[in-house]
C-alpha cells in the first residue's frame, strides 16, 4: 500500500513489506495463533523483546536514576472499591453499537466517524477532487464491506453537517450519538444492518480475587492508582519533602471493544509512568529547568488547533513557559526530557511534536495534557502523555479512606488566627445522636467560617440550630445548645497542611516500539528488497554479527575464539555459518538491526585480523580483535561513532556488497 | 521472634526486626493498604523495585545472553481453550473447605496439616518433648485461636497413624480429604467450627475478552504456554535446528485461596521460565556439559528423603549424570547455570540445594523435576523448578488445534519401508460420507499395522469392513472395497518427524528477592540494633551515598561537582545532608544497603580528595576523585574487590563509626 508517510531516506514507506518483514524475522505476531489468534494481544519475538529490554534500561536511566526517582511496583490486580474512588468505574468507558444479527460490536464513535468519513470522501471523489491514500480505510478493505462504493454527491448543507459533526463529536454524550445514527441512517459498515442504540460499556477487565465471591477486582487501566496509594510511603522515604518523583514501569489492561491498527490499540500494555509530586503554591518552579531552557521544541498549542492548523512551532521551552504557552517550569522541564529521551534510543526528530489537548479530550482526571506525539504511517500517534492530574486523585482516595494523604509543612514564621470553632460535647451527644455521631462531627468540621458565624447567631437567638447532613436520614439534624457551642478562638498555625498536586508524564511503550521501528525502516537505493533496520548499537537487539567467509573447518578455533572474547565483553551476537554468500549473509541481517558485522576470511587465518562492517554504510575496517572489540563496546554504549571508528581504523575495500543482493 | 535460622554472621535471625527494617525502609509493602490491603498482593518501594531490575538484568544476561536464547514476551490473558488443552483448567486447582458460620475459606491440606502437627506437637510437649521454635504457628498466634492448647497425649496408635496420614497427604484425593476431615474431627483452627466437605476450586483468575461474552479468559497460570504456541516462530527463527531454547520474563498469577508467608505465596508474581526444546532421541546431550563437569553440587535426591533424610550429598554434576541421579546432561547444565546465577546475585551458598521431587509431587505435565530451594527463615523455600515436561504440552496443543508442532529432520541416509496403506476413495466416499469424511480420513489414518493388515484380509473376504469412529454417531461405520482399499507398499523415507522434549527451568523472582534480603541481612557485633543488608555492588538498589560532614555552605560547590561526575559515570546515588552524625547517616543507609560512601570534608575543600567508605567493613580509604569514582565503578561492575581497592589506595583511619550508635 502506498502512503503519503515516508521513510528516513525519504522513500514511500510501504507497510506490507514492512510489515511482512516483522513477520518473517518474528518481531511480533498476534498471540495464539494456533488457537485463531486474539484480538488486540501480540507476543513478542527474541528481536522486539530484546529491543523492549534496551528501551526500557535507557528509560530507567534516563528518568529514574538520573532525575532520581523512586521506582515503583504496583500489583495489576486491583480491587473495585480502588477504582470506584478515582472515577474509572463510572467513566472509564466507550459506547458500544450491537449489530442485532451478527453480535458485531463497534464502538459508537469510531462507527459514527467511519460512516461520515466515507461519505464525506466518497463525496469528494463524485466531485473530482483527489483522495489521498492514506484515507483508505484497510478495515473495511480487508472485510469486503457490502455497502457499495459508488461515488455520491452530497448537498453543500449535508456536507457542511457532517462536517460539524466529525468536529464536535468528541463531545457527544450517548444518547446524542444514538441520535446521530438515527437522524443519519448510520449502519455497520460490514454487514450494512442498522445497529442497536449505543450503551456504555466499562473497558476494564474484571475478575474475583479469592474464592468468597466477595472481592471483585479489576487489572489496572493505569499504573497511577498505585502509586498514589503509596502516597505516604513515598513521602516518609522522600524525608517529608517535595517535589518528589514516582516511576513505575509496568502492564496495564484495557478491554477494547474493537482493538484495530497492531500495537497502537492493544488490550495488554506496557507503560512507563511517573508521578511527580509538587506544591501548588511553590508555581511548579523546577530545579533544573534554567538548564534547559535554551532547547527548541516542536509546539502544537491548542490556538492553532482551533483554527484547524497543524504546523508546530518550534519554539525554546524557556520562552513557551514565560509566555504561558506551557502552563509551568515542571511540565516544560517534562516535555524536554521527553525530547531527549526520544532522541536516544533513535527516533527520528523530524516526525516528532507536542499537542495540547482540546479541552475535550482530556481524561475525567485531568488538567492540563501535551501529548509527544509520533508520526508513522498511520498518523500522528500519541505515545507520551504530559498531564496535570491536579489534586485529584489525592484526595479522592483521602475522602474515601479517612487515610491522611496530605503534606504536612512546619512554617518559617508561625502566626495567630481567629476563627469561628464548632464544639461538640460528646458526653452529651453520644446518647443523642448514638450512630450518627460521627457523621454529625464531620459535617461540622466542613462548616465554613461564614456558616459557623451565621449558626452562632441563631443560636444565641433560639438556642437550637439545624445542621444539614447529607448522610443522616432526612438530611439533617437539629441540635441545641447543650451540645454544641460556637465560639471565637484564638488559635497558632504553625504547620501548612497542602494535598499536592501531580504532573504526569505516561509513556505508551508498545507505542514508541512500533513507531520507533518504522522510523529506523529504510530500503536500500536501487535494491527496495533489500530492507535495513537501522536501530542504534545502543537499542539494537543483537549487537555484532559474525560470519566466517564460507564453510571451512579452519575457521573453527578462531570463531571459537571470538565468540569467548564477544562472551566476556557481554556483547550479545548472532553467527551466520549458513552456505550463501556472505553478501546474502549481511542483506538478511540487516532486516534484525544488527548493527556490526566481524568478517572472519583467510587473512584472519594468517594473524592479519578481521574486517569490521557498519550496517547502515556497509563500509568496513580491517583492525586487531582487540581494537575491533574496543570500537564495538564503545559503539554499542554511545560513545563512539562509526565515523570515529572509520576515521581511526585501516578502511577495508572489499566488495562482498556486490553479493549482496537477494535471488 | 527467635528461629532456627541464622544470620549469614551465625546470630539468630530476628524475622520481626527484619520485617521491621523492610517496612520502615519501604522495601514493600501489603498493595492497596488505604483500602484495607489484600491479601497475597505486595508493592514493592524503590529500594526492592531497583534490587529486582538489578537481579533481572544480570539474570538476562547470565540466560538470554550468555546461553543464546530467544527473549520472547507472550500475553497474560490467555484464552479459555488454552489452558483447557493445557490441563489447567481441570487440574490447576485446590480443595477447600468452607467455614459455613464465619465464611472463611481454607485449603483443606493446609487445614489438615495445621491440626494434625499441632495435636503431635501438643502430644510431644505432653510427653515432656522438646518443642523447637520453627515450629510455632505465628498464623494461629495472630488469629488468637479459640482452639484451647492444653498439651494432650495420643495413643501410640495415633501418633502413627498421624504421622502416617502427613506423610500420604499428598496423595489424597478430595474425597479422601473429606474422609479424614470426618474421621479425625479436624475443625477451623480459627473459629473452632466444623467445615464443609473440601470442593475443588480452579486457581487461576477467570475473566472476559471483549464485550460479547463469547471470549472467557484467563490470566495465564505460567508463562509456558505462550511460548509452546509460539514454537513454529522459534523453531523458524533457529533455521529449523535444535536444541533450542526460548526464554521469557513476565507476569503470572494464582488466585490462591489462602495467600502466606509473605512474598513466598502471592497471587500476582514475576516468574522466568526457559523452555529448552530437544530432540529425545539424541539423549539429552549438551553441547557444553564438559565444561561444567567438574562442578559441586549439593543433592537432596528422591531415595534419601524416602528414607527421612535432609541431607544433600556434595557431588560433581559430571557423576551425578555419569550415575544417574540426574537424568541427562541438559538438565545437569542447567542445575549448575542455575546456581552460579544465584552466586552471582550474592545469595548464600550454604542456604541452597537441590531437591528432587517426590513422585507425588509432580504437576501434572512433569516427567521428573529438581528443585533449587533456598533456605530461609520460614524453611527449605522451592525457588527454582527444573522439570523434564517431556512433550506432553507440544502434544496436546497439535491434537486440539491441527497445528504442525513438530521438528522435520532431513535424514542423512533415507531407507524404504514396506508398510500396510489405507487409500480412501474420495470422489466415491464423499457422497456417502459426506461431513464426516474427515473423522474417517483421521479415523484411518490413526489405525495400526496390524489393523489395517487385519482389515485388509476382512475385506478379502466380505468385501466391506466395518471400521471405529469414536466421533461418529453409533462410533463406527460401515465401508465398502470401493471406498477404501488396503495395501502394502514401499515407501522412501527421507525426513524424521518428532515432537521435542522440553526441559523448563522456572524461576520464582519474588521468593528469590525475598530469600536474598534475608540472606545479605545481619546486625553489627555489639550493636544489634544496627542492621545492614550486605548487598553485592552488582545487585546494591543505591550504589553510593553522599556525606557532607556536615551542614555547610562551603560544601556546595564540590557537591555538586560531585553529584555531576556520579550522574556522568551512571551511578545511582543519594546525598543525606541530615543533621545527625556521619555515624548516624552511614547505619542509617546501611539498611538501605548502599555499598559505598563518599564523604565530603574540609580536607576535601583544600583539594586533598575524599574518603571512600566500605558498607561491609566500615573500613575507609582516602583518594582523589578519579581514583574514586574508577574504583567505585569498577566495584559495581564486578571488576574489582573492597580487598583489591584498600590495598592499592591509602587507607583513612577515622573515628566516624564510633558515632555510628543509634540513640
Amino acid at each position: 500500500m502506498a502512503s503519503e508517510y515516508k521513510t528516513r531516506t525519504g522513500d514511500d514507506f510501504d507497510r506490507d513489506q514492512f510489515e511482512s518483514l516483522l513477520r518473517r524475522k518474528v518481531f511480533m505476531w498476534p498471540s495464539f495463533e494456533p488457537y485463531g489468534a486474539t484480538k488486540g494481544l501480540f507476543d513478542y519475538g527474541p528481536p522486539l523483546e530484546n529491543l523492549e529490554a534496551e528501551v526500557m534500561n535507557i528509560w530507567r536511566d534516563h528518568f529514574i536514576r538520573h532525575e532520581r526517582m523512586m521506582a515503583l511496583k504496583c500489583s495489576m490486580l486491583t480491587p473495585y472499591r480502588v477504582l470506584e474512588t478515582s472515577g474509572h468505574v463510572a467513566k472509564f468507558a466507550d459506547y458500544m453499537c450491537k449489530d442485532p444479527l451478527t453480535g458485531d460490536i463497534l464502538r459508537a464513535d469510531h462507527l459514527i466517524k467511519d460512516v461520515i468519513e466515507s461519505r464525506l470522501k466518497s463525496d469528494r471523489e463524485a466531485r473530482g477532487e483527489k483522495v489521498s491514500a492514506v484515507e483508505e480505510d484497510p478495515k473495511l478493505k480487508k472485510k469486503k464491506s457490502k455497502v457499495t462504493k459508488t461515488a455520491v454527491k452530497l448537498d453543500d448543507a449535508v456536507r457542511k453537517e457532517y462536517e460539524h459533526l466529525l468536529a464536535t463529536l468528541d463531545d457527544c454524550t450517548g444518547d446524542d450519538m444514538g441520535a446521530l445514527i438515527k437522524k443519519h441512517d448510520i449502519r455497520s459498515p460490514i454487514s450494512g444492518n442498522e445497529v442497536e442504540p449505543p450503551v456504555s460499556v466499562n473497558l476494564m477487565f474484571q475478575t474475583q480475587i479469592g474464592a468468597t465471591g466477595k472481592e471483585p477486582a479489576f487489572l489496572r487501566p493505569e499504573t497511577a492508582q498505585g502509586q498514589f496509594l503509596s502516597f505516604q510511603k513515598l513521602l516518609e522515604y522522600s524525608d517529608g519533602q517535595l517535589p518528589m518523583a514516582s516511576a513505575s514501569i509496568g502492564y496495564s489492561f484495557r478491554n477494547e471493544l474493537s482493538p484495530r491498527n497492531g500495537l497502537l490499540r492493544v488490550r495488554e500494555f506496557l507503560m512507563a509512568e511517573v508521578e511527580h509530586f509538587v506544591d501548588p503554591e511553590s508555581g511548579k518552579k523546577h530545579p533544573k529547568f534554567a538548564s534547559v531552557r535554551h532547547v527548541k521544541l516542536p509546539l502544537l498549542d491548542r490556538k492553532t488547533q482551533t483554527e484547524g492548523g497543524s504546523t508546530p512551532t518550534i519554539t525554546t521551552i524557556g520562552e513557551a513557559v514565560d509566555s504561558k504557552l506551557v502552563d509551568n517550569e515542571t511540565l516544560g522541564y517534562f516535555l524536554v526530557r521527553i525530547m531527549t529521551f526520544m532522541q536516544r534510543i533513535g527516533m527520528d526528530m523530524n516526525k516528532l511534536r507536542f499537542r495540547q489537548h482540546m479541552a475535550n479530550e482530556m481524561a475525567h482526571y485531568a488538567a492540563d495534557c501535551w501529548d509527544c506525539e509520533l508520526l508513522n504511517s498511520h498518523g500522528w500517534i500519541e505515545c507520551v502523555g504530559c498531564a496535570d492530574r491536579s489534586a485529584y486523585d489525592l484526595m479522592v482516595h483521602e475522602k474515601a479512606t479517612g487515610t491522611f494523604m496530605k503534606v504536612r509543612e512546619d512554617l518559617k514564621e508561625p502566626y495567630e488566627v481567629e476563627e469561628w470553632q464548632a464544639n461538640l460535647d460528646k458526653k452529651k451527644s453520644g446518647p443523642k445522636l448514638r450512630k450518627d455521631q460521627s457523621k454529625v462531627e464531620a459535617a461540622l468540621s466542613e462548616l465554613s467560617q461564614e456558616m459557623k458565624e451565621k449558626l452562632s447567631i441563631t443560636m444565641a437567638d433560639k438556642g437550637k440550630v439545624e445542621l444539614p447532613v447529607s448522610e443522616m436520614e432526612g438530611g439533617k439534624v437539629e441540635l441545641d445548645k447543650d451540645i454544641v457551642t460556637f465560639v471565637k478562638e484564638k488559635r497558632k498555625v504553625t504547620q501548612r497542611e497542602y494535598t499536592p498536586n501531580v504532573i504526569e508524564p505516561s509513556f505508551g511503550v508498545g507505542r514508541i516500539l512500533y513507531s520507533l521501528m518504522e522510523h529506523v525502516y529504510w530500503t536500500r537505493k536501487g535494491d527496495e528488497a533489500r530492507s535495513v533496520m537501522s536501530f542504534k548499537p545502543t537499542v539494537a537487539p543483537i549487537k555484532v554479527l559474525v560470519v566466517p567467509l564460507q564453510k571451512d573447518t579452519r575457521f573453527a578455533t578462531l570463531l571459537s575464539e571470538l565468540e569467548g572474547r564477544l562472551d566476556d565483553a557481554q556483547l550479545s551476537f548472532k553467527v551466520d555459518q549458513s552456505g550463501v554468500s556472505i553478501g546474502r549473509r549481511y542483506a538478511r541481517n540487516d532486516e534484525l538491526g544488527i548493527p556490526f558485522g566481524i568478517t572472519v576470511d583467510y587473512e584472519s587465518l594468517e594473524g592479519k585480523g578481521f574486517t569490521l562492517r557498519d550496517r547502515d554504510s556497509t563500509k568496513q575496517v580491517r583492525a586487531s580483535l582487540d581494537e575491533i572489540l574496543e570500537a564495538v563496546e564503545k559503539m554499542c554504549k554511545g560513545k563512539e561513532t562509526w565515523e570515529g571508528v572509520s576515521g581511526r581504523l585501516p578502511v577495508f575495500e572489499g566488495k562482498v556488497e556486490e553479493e549482496g543482493k537477494e535471488e
